[in-house]
């Protein structure tokens, strides 16, 4: 057993003091587990747009200061009380949003939304006692989506931990936290395209570049990338990419494009946008009869989602996912396993790697949109 | 073989002259069927709103004088060229819409879309030679959607036949070929309520109790049934229904009504009614992380379809069915046998009968929302 059990850690951690501001580098203490909650050591983290995004905290209300970070590896230092599954020394990807096993989504085939552990971005602390774990000089720092991975140690429910095969690496794996997975298996647990199909994929970042990874592994023959910026077109080829379309290149709707390209639509089609205009192309693109389109980017509040009903009356199926309907728990061990078999390729997507004491320069990369995911390494 | 093959047939029908005026009943004379054609000698057929919608023809290029019909059932007289699969004798089903075995849509394993024998109300004549086969005194009489029951004698393309168990009783069958299996296959092919399930009805004419049927049959536990008329609601109680709900009765939409009775919403929905806000409504009451709802209603031309796009990306499906998703030729002698394993029950849906003179009568049940299905005997 580790000497720290039970007691409080101090080790490094970014702090994001304001909002928009870099984060600074702080020897933060981090409080023991308690019930139902692991004390993780960070092996690895990456960073993602959601970061990025409520760092920025635009039009939201502000909580900081907060360790943010949510797409990591890493390895459990120890247990609180009635944590069964997962002992020290287990390999874990932290997840932001969780599996309790016991509600009514967890218990439903179809449903990942878990009604206790389901993503909340508003909440700085944990469910046990409503504190948070993290503090510099007894002041707390809060956390972020129940992950807050950009500390060297952080504490996590239970049910936001999928226990990985041990001999994967972890300096890989830790990007099916997040972005990947929900790209993956929007297409591969949701869009499911027949050996042979076409698939239009909408927005080429990293959620749109692991559907496509997840069409081309479902065989796939044809996989058209959608994207205002041609300059994602290049990094697509990797991905399988087999067509590109830039919606700015016509002045047509880039759905009518796609229906005289593909003799009346797609197969199925996944939108990695956000963008309401997005959404709608990606339905109205799909083939009648048999087309199925999935929904992945988060949408502003005010946006509206607007067709004719006739469009679902020719037997088109529209859908929405959320973490590529994964159960943490349950299915990213078997994502792990996909790529031990070489089955699902993660080299290609990361393209850059600092080190914590560099984390800024993670957040440089992205807001320039050169990288698709960069790695932090903890040590 | 009889001895009507290869001849005229002289028989009576009746004969909408102008839209909206009652129809009459006149000799006609009836050409011997082309290359895949059947003539079909037609024992009963039923009237369905769709019938009454191109009569009253508001709003549309007027096809007049027509023989309207596509509820029905029948014995083949003779067949054209090329016409191998039935045979005089053989008990069929016209079909609105047919399945030509040989497009994308007939080979696929989900669509019923056929490419050329959609339906096509706009169309009086038969594809093999744009001439119709009805004439009064060498003036033509144009055909309704392929099919034209209200004719003693009728001809009609191949696949739109469905050839059935000859044992089945012609009399109830005959209300397979439209309404009855268009939402019975809604929710049995397209909704797929587990046994168990809550299911919402939206729109209780023939088409939605056909659909409460459907769910009854998969064991549904709860099936919620909603109209603005409250008159739908004794029939319904026939249908299983267990729930009833008036949305005028309410002061907030009925979708938060449905949630409130059922612990954040149904897990499947089927709106039967034609009207974009049951349509909003219906996609909007299923539970998220699971709810499944599909559209069968025929919207005007100017709705839109609209909802909040976080409505999908909480994991709702939306799905719309055109005639169950059954394909006619395939798919419906199966449905014959669920009727005659005592499943199905038709009998619920006959509320009249009258003979083919008196064929006006059942214009006026239904113009007056009397009946349900009104039977017309040709004999
Ligand atoms: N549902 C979930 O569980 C989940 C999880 C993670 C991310 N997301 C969402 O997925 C989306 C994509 O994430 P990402 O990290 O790949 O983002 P990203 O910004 O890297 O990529 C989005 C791409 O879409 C393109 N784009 C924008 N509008 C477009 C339009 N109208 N037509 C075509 N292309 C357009 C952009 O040019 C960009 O390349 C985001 O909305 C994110 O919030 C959802
Ligand atoms: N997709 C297909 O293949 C197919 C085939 C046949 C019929 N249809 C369509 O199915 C629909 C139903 O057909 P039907 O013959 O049962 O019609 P119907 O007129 O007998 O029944 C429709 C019912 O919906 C109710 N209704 C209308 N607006 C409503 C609302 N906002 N909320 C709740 N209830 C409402 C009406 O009061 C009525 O009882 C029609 O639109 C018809 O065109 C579709
Ligand atoms: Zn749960
Ligand atoms: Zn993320
Ligand atoms: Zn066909
Ligand atoms: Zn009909």
């Amino acid at each position: 057993m580790s000497c720290t059990v039970g007691k409080v850690i101090r080790c490094r951690a970014a702090v994001a003091w304001e909002a928009g501001k870099p984060l600074v580098i702080e020897e933060v203490e981090v409080a023991p587990p308690q019930a139902m909650e692991v004390r993780v050591k960070i092996l690895f983290t990456a960073l993602c747009h959601t970061d990025v995004y409520f760092w920025e905290a635009k039009g939201q209300t502000p909580v900081f200061p907060r360790i943010f970070g949510h797409e990591a590896s890493g390895i459990v230092e120890s247990v609180g009380e009635g944590v069964t599954e997962l002992k020290p020394g287990d390999h874990v990807l932290p997840v932001f949003t969780g599996e309790c096993k016991d509600c009514r989504h967890c218990k439903s085939e179809e449903s990942n939304l878990c009604d206790l552990l389901r993503i909340n971005t508003d909440r700085g602390v944990m469910l046990n006692d409503g504190q948070s774990r993290f503090s510099i000089n007894g002041k707390p720092i809060y956390h972020f989506v129940g992950t807050s991975t950009f500390s060297e140690y952080t504490v996590i429910h239970v049910g936001c931990l999928a226990k990985i095969n041990p001999a994967a690496p972890l300096d890989k794996v830790c990007i099916l936290s997040c972005g990947v997975s929900t790209g993956l298996g929007a297409t591969l647990n949701v869009a499911k395209p027949a050996k042979g199909s076409t698939v239009a994929i909408f927005g080429l970042g990293a959620v749109g570049l692991s559907a496509a990874e997840g069409a081309r592994i479902a065989g796939a023959s044809r996989i058209i990338g959608v994207d205002l910026n041609p300059k994602r077109f290049h990094e697509a080829k990797k991905f399988g990419v087999t067509d590109f379309l830039n919606p700015k290149d016509y002045d047509k709707p880039v759905q009518e494009v796609i229906a005289e390209m593909t003799d009346g639509g797609v197969d199925r089609s996944v939108e990695c946008t956000g963008n309401i205009h997005a959404m709608i192309s990606a339905f109205e693109c799909v083939h009648d009869g048999w087309g199925v389109a999935v929904l992945v980017g988060v949408p502003s509040k005010d946006d509206a989602f607007k067709s004719h009903p006739m469009n679902f009356l020719n037997e088109r199926t529209l859908k929405g996912t959320f973490f590529g309907n994964y159960k943490p728990r349950t299915d990213l061990p078997s994502v792990v396993e996909m790529y031990m078999r070489k089955e699902l390729e993660l080299e290609k997507f990361i393209t850059h790697e600092v080190t914590l004491s560099n984390i800024n320069k993670a957040f440089d990369y992205m807001l320039k949109g050169e990288s698709l995911r960069c790695i932090i390494r903890m040590d």
